[in-house]
């Protein structure tokens, strides 16, 4: 199905973030898959990675005018298939015959929905720098918010791997008695020490860049090059690197505007940069930033206002987990998940732990529909 | 002992590097510990990382005037205590009582041996972009020409760790007839990929610098940033996490001139951008590049001209290798040293390989003197 379209906040009644800021015409871009039943108990919400959008299955060549220029300008053709599309559809691990499958763009994003790129109703010019700081907990809260309108008061599952991952903890912490079956995937519970070196570096990248200005550039010098650093630095912890050495292909390609000084020596370097050459023309900045942001800061005990860890994992206790581990993941490390998992059964929480071989790392769940197929369905389908 | 210099190539006799460019008096800083003996045959090359300067043991205030202007402002607080002072002296692993140690700044180096910073003689200005490429092999070929200054033929051995383990391989088959003992620690025989990957990161934060102007930057906007950033990227492998968590401290430390738009979150941040800020007090961004630039290219069947890896390490029978590994070391992962010490055996070559279990990760050399005194000694002194 195409782009939608959900405004949140008015300028009443804006949406309030954690910050305390509040936020009003606010637009989240959406997608569904199948059908929403009579009893409307059949609906599957699913989280996007940090780079993904909400075209999650299928095929979109465009959005809809409504989603902006820039989002529009971004829609290359990289995003054209949705980014789940062989684990969603008829007969698929996310059976659209029979599940309703919704998918949003963050808030916060470049893909229609309402990101430091959009114009701000209040001034009629780009937030730019004065977009408000979003927390994952601001994302649950919004795609929430979303539901309602769908009318959809109880989610047959959350299911999200990397970023996604976190949402659905967030969503399952947060919104205990909205969801049955909770499915995170080669994901996380607190930012672990590497992970959150690598996103500062990340971050550090792109405000280093001069013409991210703060945040307020604007037309063609939009920090490319702190994006396309942090894309480099994001990439390695992304797929194997015995993949990577293989897929770098043997010729060196040095463009003149590469590099002023150094010329590349390797084809692991030429593939490096074409990762981050090929990244820019497809994602904005200021939203890395602000969702890297997210990431950071994410706590799951403050955001779920828990005691501990015990007591927030404590409401769980009405849901399923099915907690999935990529053994080659050097993003979310396996441990990461067993921790999740350990807690969630200290908790009383019924929690399935399965992990799938890989030699693929981390992008293993975008890549080998067939490893998770029987356990996503199995535990779906119960 | 303090600073010395050492000129290298005439104007009629150039030093001659790999890419077939020619320095004229190039100038090399070294420092020597401890006696020459009367037969010439008790020096000890010990071969400084990365960012190390040819200070490796004692007290040295200052560089001499014929460092330069821009090798002093370096010479840093941190650089006074030699960088291996803890190993070196009468008594320590490298006695100075029995052995004549010496340490020399590596050919582009911007502690006061010639590098990118320096004043060429031919123009009268800083060589900036003009400084040639350096590699492994020419800095093993003029450390060679400082031991024919100081008289001395055959090493009683290299020591290096790091990048200074790559040259005592270098030492060790371009020149199989100067050198007994060879003990390389935490370091590589060919580059593996995730290393290459977190090199040309750095070098392209550097270069992306916009001070940075190719590298004909010039009073006080050197491509700070750049470095700051290269810095933050490699540390992170120096240390254990662990260690790295525990070292940050636990308030968050945010300037006004760190990041326009980001707020530290986190005391990870905090210390890893302290981190950047001290280095680049102390070092030279086109040093750092021409250094990462050996690095990345680094071949050590190449530029010993041999036909594989067996033909080269054959040409090691004479001598004895102690390799030693840091379990730890994410930086020179331990399967590094096993292939070289595996290619040694192959060879016919005797060759020792000790695994130190520390921590600290890849600094564990600089740190932990006491884990390394029992073997250095017995196979020195053997």
């Amino acid at each position: 199905m195409s782009t939608q379209f959900f405004t949140l906040g008015t300028t009443q009644t804006p949406f309030v973030l954690q910050s305390g800021m509040g936020l009003s015409h606010a637009q989240l871009a959406y997608e569904t898959y199948g059908t929403l039943n009579e009893n409307r108990d059949n609906a599957i919400l699913v989280f996007h990675a940090l780079t993904g959008s909400h075209h999650a299955a299928g095929f979109t060549e465009s959005l809809p005018a409504q989603a902006g220029k820039i989002a529009q300008s971004f829609w290359t053709e990289e995003c054209h298939v949705g980014w789940w599309d062989e684990f969603i559809g008829p007969g698929k691990s996310l059976d659209t015959d029979r599940f309703f499958v919704i998918c949003a763009n963050y808030l916060g994003g470049c893909y229609g929905s309402t990101g430091p790129a959009s114009i701000d109703p209040e001034t009629g010019e780009s937030y730019g720098s004065r977009f408000p700081k979003i927390t994952v907990a601001d994302i649950a809260d919004s795609q929430m918010r979303l539901l309602d309108h769908l009318g959809i008061t109880r989610l047959h599952a959350v299911v999200g791997a990397s970023l996604g991952g976190m949402l659905c903890l967030s969503v399952a912490t947060r919104y205990p008695d909205r969801v049955d079956i909770v499915i995170p995937i080669a994901t996380c519970w607190r930012v672990p020490p590497l992970q959150r070196l690598l996103n500062f570096e990340q971050t550090f990248a792109i405000e280093s860049d001069p013409t991210f200005n703060s945040g307020d550039y604007t037309g063609e010098e939009r920090a490319q090059r702190g994006l396309a650093a942090a894309r480099m630095i994001s990439h390695k912890t992304f797929v194997s690197l015995d993949a990577l050495a293989e897929r770098a292909r043997e010729e060196i390609v040095h463009r003149e505007d590469d590099l002023s000084w150094y010329r590349l020596t390797h084809p692991l370097e030429s593939y490096l940069l074409h990762q981050g050459r090929k990244f820019i023309r497809r994602f904005d900045a200021n939203t890395y930033l602000h969702l890297l942001h997210a990431w950071q800061s994410f706590d799951l005990v403050t955001e779920a206002a828990a005691e501990d860890e015990t007591a927030l994992f404590e409401r769980c206790r009405g849901q399923g987990f099915l907690i999935i581990t990529i053994d080659s993941d050097v993003c979310f490390y396996p441990n990461e998940q067993e921790e999740i998992v350990s807690m969630l059964k200290s908790a009383g929480v019924d929690a399935e732990h399965v992990t799938v071989h890989s030699d693929k790392g981390h992008d293993s769940f975008l890549l080998e529909p067939d490893l998770y197929e029987p356990f996503l369905r199995a535990r779906l389908e119960r």
